[in-house]
């Protein structure tokens, strides 16, 4: 965990369209931090905040599949659910993601991932919406503290 | 083919956000219309522009499900494919969508159906993009011809 917590995580709302943008590097190559998204086993070890259990229904993370899970805190289940569009090793993850507790709403979202060079990536993960009152509640909504410490928990994954 | 035309097909670039937004009604009951997006024997009857051709792949029109299909015209072929993030019947189709000649674009697509009562339902589809650039490009692309005529063709067919 030497390398745990370096590295800032820039959450910024795009001016001109209802998308939010974070960027974050990681210290491990591309195809590494892409198996922690992608394998399941892995995955419920960082996605999210800290304190917050993920449970996975289903997880088919190749083009055309889909995907659900559920995160568990004080006795309360949050489901998350989505289909992949397309999905490209080490390098592109395109889907939609929808929170079950506002079932209307869907978000496109795009992972990619960028070779630095030196056992580096940098990791840009867009989530676009149709309207800026649902971006900007979405952000409000207190979610850069579960994609903060998700990272730095993805951190501590990486560096085993 | 008595109602054939009768309709006009509005389509709107939304002043806010990065969208276009597609009205139309039809004198058939959304079960009907819903049936005809759904069934790829009835949809490849419709969807496009006359004189092209259009041959599915593959089309699995569920939540969690994926397409692919090709249009051909003038002995060119354009493919296009997405997934289906949600599928209530009669009501709402939330699919992914993306031209195979431009791999890197993905709309986010939303149709819905409306019971307008005495057998008639209104659709609204809308299709959201990242980019003013973008959605602007798409709208200048003759998309227009390939809806309204695409439309004309569903009345038909809704009418027998």
């Amino acid at each position: 965990m030497t390398t745990a917590g370096t590295h800032e995580t820039e959450i910024l709302s795009d001016p001109d369209v209802p998308l939010v943008r974070i960027t974050r590097e990681f210290d491990a190559p591309p195809e590494k931090v892409f198996r922690a998204h992608t394998d399941p086993d892995l995955l419920v070890r960082w996605l999210g905040p800290r304190g917050v259990e993920m449970r996975i229904d289903s997880f088919d993370c190749r083009t055309g599949g889909s995907y659900r899970y559920v995160h568990s805190a004080d006795g309360e289940e949050y489901g998350f659910r989505g289909s992949f569009h397309e999905v490209r090793p080490a390098e592109l993850i395109v889907q939609t993601f929808t929170f079950e507790g506002m079932p209307d709403g869907v978000a496109l979202e795009r992972l990619v991932l960028e070779d630095l060079g030196g056992g580096r990536t940098r990791l840009t993960a867009t989530s676009l919406v149709d309207s800026f009152e649902g971006r900007d509640g979405f952000v409000a909504s207190g979610m850069e503290v579960g994609v903060i410490e998700g990272y730095q928990r993805l951190d501590a994954i990486l560096a085993t």
